[in-house]
């Protein structure tokens, strides 16, 4: 049943992790300090439900009952297992507990010096293992809590490669009244791995949303299918992970030994699966939350409605640092909000009640209808003093929770409250009817920005008939294959000699470009000469190439010489984890300086190319600078798109480079190509 | 002595506003959903310091108290009256209460038609006025509260031009423990200013901290001196405002018809000033409890310490992105810290205690001593779990709350915490012992970026000799000036004719440019032309202007032809509320695109100048890349420096802008200039 989202090779069945038939905790112990304590107690939390052993070589009873000295004592085979014991002991245990026939492992152990061979050893014999080095598991639905800690129920699933951390969402989703379906911390992932967890996600009924901190994206590719699917099913994956710091990464090498997924890699992979990065614990249980209650926005464009001004200006500022956008409101829709409000309100965008609501509750589930029905917008934000009335004023307690019900009718633009009085009996009426009331305006705007997380964008599904990879590695084999892909190049010839050389010139038109074919850094390395006009120049040149650099093949070239250009990267590269990325940018030698990239998933459709080099900063030089004729985007955005196919449909290819691609009302030409492809050892 | 921070014109005592001998409140009320409840029975809580009087034209009780019909019925003169009635009753009021003697006027009505006639009227009877539209005033120390809402008394003073923000900010302090000294509803500010307020604030011994918002910022240089005068004696000032987006301008037009700052300006006069500006009240609130409990950090590198790598990590992301640095510990460091702790754990930076903790509680307080006292860094970070060691195990209590106070020692770096337990005796025990202890690791960053909010940078005292402006508005006028001043131009002449132009061909060395002296934007013109090889050319394209143009002056200069030079912009403006400032950007024709400047206050030192440099995207330009030589910085540096100090010691420039400024191995060169002065009917 958790097959759907997996390959077939991954397919396991994980019932025994939610809910097995009996458990052993091996290591159980009376003692409020260590691990077997909470095993043990957690574990009988559900002894309605399943028999539960406690094991400990030196005690004849734990927390008051019978305790085994080991799991051959047993009367019958527990079906789960948990390793509470020293990691000397860990071979012993597991010996045991194969030949007994137990089904499922769930290693708290930490330290043990062969993990692989531990897992491997259990996956020979039938069975799987969560962890080493776990926190625990918990599982509502069926009353098992084998953990550190005790969980809340409630909607959300946690999934994390560190225990501890998935330990602080669950307790800062107790503090904000969200509660735990499962909890799986998966520790060094010897055996069962985060996407198998994931995947097992779609068949748990109580599941409406996912917390996800995991430090690496082996198989991400993978991982990142299954959360697009689960997505799909209506359980969005809020993703914490670490990597933006040079320090954080310095950390991961030392820590899990996984090297870090750059996060701009991983957020490509978010955006393609419809998966929401955060950056901080809180934020996860303060964007689960809106998830949990809220339907998703259509788009970015957010209507602000406060009863202070500077409320509204704060939170006006907010949602733009949070990549919303805060129109103006339409006319005639400002014309009727100003008919309503008194003289001194502003009613474009954000609106401002200036004391109409004071004067009459009902204004502010008015106003709201209004813009909803009217304000061409996605969302609406009310800011300020509302779930504040009934507390200063405890007679106008009734009247404000039916004005929050009014305004929780349901609609498809979500409305998102902040409140001075996140704790009223207002706050907690908007919540129960659908409308997430926060007490902090970053977090309305940060879980807005949430809802706005589309869907996966369509992804083109054809792609280029097979083509083989470049015969060589050099710039004109790459140019050749980039070619006969679609991509232009100015006209060339590839020279060895002297004889070549002449006969290439002739065909050619100065000015003219001579480049050594096999240099990946061609101008550091004094491979590049330009602007070569007559026959002596092109002589000399490649004289004093050859002189240089030694023989080899040449290429000569037209030089592009369009006037106005723009000059741009255009790139694609295949990610181990994360699979194949597309990349534009600002273009040539001072890329690296200017920073000003965009990446996707590839394959991307020219449409969404096109999207990626509005995004840049350097999208007004496309637009048409200072009166300058605009350059030919449609052209660029194909050829973004044919690189982005390309890098999709051969795997064996590891990197593509266009630096610079000229871009002038005529069209876009590379004027540079590197292709690498994987080394021979790895093909 | 509120005196000493405002200039002597500003000088007020506003004693009336925070410990008036008697009180009256017109427009009292026994509802409690009016304003007139608020004011009269939270005036009555400071009976016991002053009379209270209550005045209501239709009542003859209020609160169970007489109540009198009219001021002139009391029998005595209130020193104070807070205005609480329809604005249509205000003019009698107060010309009643002017007469008794009133010193001074809380305006609480909102909508009056000529605030600015009312206040004239008051402050010309000698008395003052605040408001109108103010939410009210409180003062802890002198029982003195008219306003909307009980603040609880604390360190924390509130200044706000938004009743309803500052009402926001006593609401969340109020939930995190935070109570309020003094609280300043200024509303429209029609007498007295926020500067005067915060200028009060110097001789109120309560405030420890002050909490700002504000939307406009006239008189800004007169306010932001009062905030450096704050914060030299120990209150410093977390600042709210609007203007990040177009959104909150539109809105601050029609709020209070004040034009926003723009954010840089209001930052680079934060800068100068020692204040921390925030972007929401929660964040207000964060760092005012820090600034109230650590001391400040000498500099910007923590030492992330923490028992879980996936928080320490999840820290070292977060504190990047706050502008922190994260440095490898000193290697001495990490050895010692790698033989007290077990295999597994990290030693750098963030350091992964690695269950160290779990065994020896005293673990936590070793390492952050041992990190405080070697680590090279300038504040520490400690994350996870301590603080839930009492609450999961109350058995640890007590010793989770010694080691909390031993690692509380004195020390001049400071600690801060981030736990997943904020609510635990451990955590509280931090906070009595002046470490922050928060549940968000945002928060913590947040904070420690606060922290290390320096005191305001030296600026240069001395300034060029008193020097005469530009004699008129043109470019050779300009370069003229500046070069008196010492910034290089290329040699240039101006010429008016084919004579002159013959004879500066003569005396110039090619190439050459010539250029429209008196048009702004030369190029977009056609006013420039470039690359001037001989005298055809030259006379050809002097032709060619002149008749395009007209007759004028020209300026006839020698190209700037050296290699690798890098484009910079050096400019300077003031800004009519905030004063001077100086810019430093990527130069060139596409500065808009790349948007990438740094600007500070003028003057600057070379110093500054150099450190606004090194912040740019460009920088690495500047140091040398791909193996250039390094151009010459200090030299623009101090060009940088001389043109702060001309904009800030010549009040009647309002802009200078030198674009680009060509720099190479060889020096500065400033290449094209304009220097705007004020329109005569402003002179």
């Amino acid at each position: 049943m958790t097959a759907t989202l997996l390959p077939p090779t991954a397919r396991q069945d994980l019932r025994v992790f939610s809910n097995p038939s009996s458990v052993a905790v091996v290591g159980a112990s009376d003692d409020p300090a260590k691990w077997g304590y909470w095993l043990a107690s957690g574990a009988l939390t559900g002894e309605h439900r399943r028999t539960v052993h406690l094991v400990n070589s030196r005690s004849r009873t734990v927390l008051g009952r019978p305790c085994a000295a080991g799991i051959g004592e047993l009367a019958e085979t527990p079906e789960l297992v948990a390793l509470c014991v020293p990691a000397s002991h860990v071979d012993a245990v597991v010996d045991d507990a194969l030949e007994r026939g137990v089904r499922g492992f769930l290693g708290i152990t930490a330290g043990i010096a062969d993990d692989a061979a531990l897992a491997a050893r259990i996956t020979a014999a039938g069975a799987r293992l969560i962890g080493t080095n776990s926190l625990g598991i918990y599982d509502a639905a069926h009353d098992l809590r084998l953990m550190w800690g005790a969980p809340t129920p409630g909607p959300m699933a946690i999934v994390s490669q560190s225990g501890q951390v998935g330990s602080e969402l669950m307790a800062i989703g107790r503090r904000h009244g969200v509660g735990v379906s499962r909890f799986v911390s998966v520790g060094n992932q010897s055996d069962v791995t985060a996407a198998e967890v994931l995947a097992d996600l779609v068949a748990d009924d109580n599941t409406g949303v996912i917390a996800l901190y995991l430090e690496s994206f082996a198989h991400g590719e993978t991982l990142f299918g299954v959360l697009a699917g689960l997505r799909a099913l209506g359980k969005p994956t809020v993703l914490l992970t670490v990597g933006a710091s040079g320090a954080s990464a310095r950390l991961a090498r030392t820590h899990t030994g996984s090297l870090t997924a750059p996060l701009d890699v991983v957020d490509a992979a978010c955006r393609a699966a419809g998966v929401v990065r955060v950056a901080t614990p809180t934020e996860v249980i303060d964007v689960a939350r809106g998830l949990l209650t809220a339907s998703p926005a259509r788009g970015r464009r957010v209507a602000i409605i406060g009863d202070s001004g500077g409320q509204s200006g704060i939170a006006a500022d907010v949602a733009v640092a949070a990549g919303l956008e805060v129109p103006p409101l339409p006319t005639a829709v400002a014309d009727r909000l100003a008919r309503d409000l008194p003289a001194g309100a502003a009613c474009s965008n954000p609106v401002d009640l200036a004391g109409a609501g004071e004067q009459d509750l009902a204004t502010y589930g008015r106003v709201i209808a209004e813009v909803r029905a009217h304000g061409d917008v996605d969302a609406v934000v009310l800011t300020g003093y509302f779930g504040c009335y009934g507390q200063d004023t405890p007679a106008l307690s009734d009247a404000e929770v039916a004005v929050a019900v009014a305004m929780s009718c349901a609609s498809d633009i979500p409305l998102l409250v902040h409140t001075m009085a996140p704790e009223s009996t207002a706050a907690q009426a908007l919540w129960d009817h659908g409308v997430p009331a926060y007490g902090d305006i970053a977090a309305v705007m940060r879980v807005l920005a949430a809802l706005t997380t589309g869907a996966p964008a369509p992804r083109p599904v054809s792609a280029p008939a097979g083509r083989e990879t470049p015969p060589g590695s050099g710039y004109w084999a790459a140019r050749t294959w980039l070619g006969a892909a679609g991509i232009p190049f100015p006209r060339g010839e590839l020279v060895h000699d002297d004889h070549e050389l002449s006969s290439a010139a002739n065909d050619l038109t100065a000015p003219l470009v001579l480049k050594a074919d096999w240099l990946e850094h061609k101008s550091d390395a004094g491979g590049v000469c330009i602007g070569l006009r007559d026959r002596p120049q092109i002589d000399a040149s490649f004289a004093d190439m050859y002189r240089r650099l030694g023989p080899g093949a040449f290429v000569l070239e037209e030089q592009d010489q369009r006037p106005d250009a723009v000059e741009v990267l255009v790139a694609a590269r295949r990610d181990p984890d994360l699979g194949p990325v597309v990349v534009v940018g600002a273009g040539g030698t001072e890329t690296e300086v200017h920073r000003d990239i965009s990446m996707e998933c590839a394959p991307v459709s020219a449409q969404t190319a096109r999207a990626m080099l509005d995004g840049l900063r350097i999208a007004p030089l496309l637009r048409g600078w200072r009166g300058r004729t605009p350059v030919d985007v449609p052209a660029l955005a194909d050829l973004v798109a044919t690189v982005s196919s390309l890098i999709a449909t051969h795997p064996d290819i590891t990197e593509i480079e266009l630096n610079p691609v000229r871009v002038t009302a005529t069209g876009a030409l590379a004027v540079d190509a590197l292709v690498l492809t994987r080394p021979d050892d790895f093909a």
